[in-house]
């Protein structure tokens, strides 16, 4: 097996291993080669591991976006009425974004559709997090979803096995072998399920902190700009707004818990740093889904729209409807500690000292959040729904000694004894100005 | 699976990545994980690529070194009288050395027992060449190997596969993972071997040139500093020889051309550049063998004796010894043209212009002597005993047009054809300085 220009898989390493650059058509012999069985893991583990030590260039990852991408089946959403809007988040603590997001854009007439993957995050996935909700159904039958996205406006549902199953594969390779950290092979992996999933504009939140994939708010903005670069290239529309993830986003972490918090923030109004995110993502992806309206006016006046919508309660009932839709207790939004999981032990985190909230570590309690069970250690691993951590505090707040600043939800003493003491370490004293939640936007073209 | 740091084998690879030395228990982990299942072929496939990339340390070719060595079984040679000596030649083009050097080292006391794959070369490996004659057996338990080096001094027998099964393991890999190109690898694959042999004087010959795994002298000098560093870790005495590839070595090429090469040489006494290389090879091996004869004096005192020995007709006693103990058709050593397979076409090549020769294509007279069938395309290949190129000339001879300059032994007309063709694009005319064919000597400690 060689390529156009008869060359081995081997001598297609070699030549990435010596930092030339590949082309599409020998990218795409290696990479359907490994799904076809004709090129070992093993061959690919070496190119990604050359491709990650002399670097992908930005056509190698357009390349890689389109095999990754053709590899399966693809979503088709021409059929629907509204513009078509999707959201990525590369992962964060207290990140319940989607939950507010969606609803938001379809009370302000775009439409969701949002597939997501079972992560390996500190807290479960998005679909983790709506299946806390009893009866939520996130295996839906395309045609299914594309209804629900026509009367409601938004649908969260699991990505199937047959979307992009190379960059399955991929990725799979990638995390046993040290080749993850790679903006290239990072972008194409998110833009090509982005892609395979068919919406005509994309949202990206890209988070840079101690909680994040990228702590270096550089690194993730040249992601976001790779990222909004394959979109724009595969002809959508695509922005992303670079976000911090030094603190934790939400007050509420964990399923149940982060399901409860977007409730109450659709209830209440929007308010706090996941608020500012979930408005700040729905302006860009509705500006960017109608730019005949132009102008950084034109946003304002977008986002103006939002909060009235949101204010009004349209954003609260969308989420219901999705709810009601997909199977599960639409009482949720009514009365979320009636229907949600709790977990049988609460204890509180307490503090030591007074002074000012200089930092809240989003990685440590992260850290503990999953070690309470809300995450997966391993692929198939369960999630519990009802554990977690609801902080009382934020970078900046003045607390003072005795003070409650956490409270710790979970399944036994020793458990719990554990989280609060990381939640303790995870929160230091001192001066601080807290950074905004919106680091930056990368609007290109 | 960790190791006694706690990292997992993605981590340990994340290290090679990003520049870091691992250390033998590390490495031990990741190669002895590889054998037993429990370490991915793809995540050592990404750990060579990044050491190839970012280099392995001495140290790391200490410890693959003896990793791969004690990775299967090991011949003992504890039992016998005389000093044990192994030779390895990285390959080259006309290099029947070993046919010369075992037999002369045997006349003079020495005991070499030399254990060979079956090369992926430009003719077949030793191995074939001997088994060009007709009875000859080159696989022999090991109390049989004994039993011929104690009493010949000289047995030539195939590598079975319970010695160094890591090495041939990573081997198989390196060559799909385009990871051949290390000096560490490389070294450690050659002298695990050499290890696991037994011989507790090794003596190397690196060859640099055009017809070389390393065309540039330095890097096979290089390669030769650190292979002798590595034997003499493990406690044997070892030097290298860094020779010409340029041109071919010897004058034949093909399996029984390269033993009747041989053959013919050991009878007529040491002249030419093949005969100076295995006169400086045997001088060395029994040089480092005796070292407490000491100085360039003894040096030039063994070699003095083994042109004697050569002279006399003892290496030759030697070879037909060995060629009975093993047994081959030892008339072979007496009327070679008689007993070796002959090909049914002959064709000269014939020079076009007269003037000296200033270059002969080890690269492209190995490739035609491959094609003619000699070589082994792929593993589990037959060779042809009987093809091959006789040349009449070599770098520095005055030569006149319409003179013949080599004649190719052929299966066919088409092949002869074809390898007329590539000796007369492998010659070139012009004004030349031969350079010697021994271009130095490494010789640590």
């Amino acid at each position: 097996m060689t390529d156009d220009t008869g060359l081995l898989p081997s001598e297609l390493i070699a030549r990435k291993r010596d930092g030339h650059e590949l082309t599409e058509r020998q990218l795409r012999m290696l990479v359907e080669g490994m799904l076809a069985g004709d090129v070992g893991e093993a061959q690919v583990a070496a190119l990604l591991m050359a491709g990650v030590i002399r670097g992908f260039s930005t056509s190698e990852a357009k390349a890689l976006t389109a095999i990754l991408w053709e590899s399966g089946e693809t979503l088709d959403l021409s059929s629907l009425s509204g513009p078509t809007i999707d959201k990525h988040s590369t992962g964060g603590v207290g990140d319940g974004t989607t939950l507010v997001v969606a609803p938001l854009v379809a009370a302000a007439g775009g439409q969701m559709v949002k597939l997501s993957g079972r992560g390996l995050g500190h807290t479960g996935g998005t679909l983790d997090k709506l299946e806390a909700i009893p009866g939520f159904d996130v295996d839906l039958a395309p045609d299914r979803m594309l209804e629900i996205a026509e009367h409601v406006g938004c649908v969260v549902a699991a990505q199937t096995d047959r979307l992009v199953p190379a960059d399955r594969m991929l990725y799979a390779l990638r995390d046993l072998t040290a080749t993850v950290e790679s903006t290239a092979l990072i972008a194409s992996s998110v833009m090509s399920k982005k892609l395979a999933a068919g919406a005509s504009t994309i949202v990206l939140d890209v988070k840079a902190g101690d909680g994040a994939f990228m702590a270096d708010a550089e690194a993730a903005e040249e992601l976001a700009e790779l990222c909004v670069t394959l979109a724009q290239d595969a002809g959508r529309r695509c922005g992303a707004l670079v976000t911090d993830m030094d603190q934790p986003l939400g007050r509420q972490m964990g399923n149940a818990l982060e399901v409860s918090e977007a409730i109450a923030l659709l209830r209440g109004g929007p308010s706090g740093r996941l608020a500012e995110v979930a408005l700040e993502l729905a302006t860009l992806a509705l500006s960017e889904a109608r730019p005949t309206q132009g102008g950084s006016d034109a946003a304002d006046a977008v986002r103006q729209d939002l909060v009235r919508r949101w204010e009004r309660g349209e954003a609260l009932e969308r989420l219901e409807q999705m709810i009601a839709a997909q199977g599960g207790d639409a009482e949720v939004c009514r009365d979320p500690a009636a229907i949600l999981p709790s977990a049988p032990l609460q204890r509180e985190v307490v503090a030591t000292a007074g002074g000012t909230v200089r930092q809240i570590s989003a990685r440590r309690v992260g850290e503990a959040v999953a070690r309470l069970g809300a995450g997966r250690a391993r692929k198939g691993d369960d999630v519990d729904p009802a554990v977690g951590i609801v902080l009382d505090v934020e970078v900046g707040d003045h607390i003072d000694a005795g003070q409650r600043v956490a409270l710790v939800h979970a399944r036994s003493a020793d458990d719990a004894q554990r989280a609060v003491d990381a939640v303790q370490s995870a929160i230091a004293l001192g001066d601080a100005v807290p950074r905004d939640v919106v680091l930056s936007r990368v609007l290109l073209g």
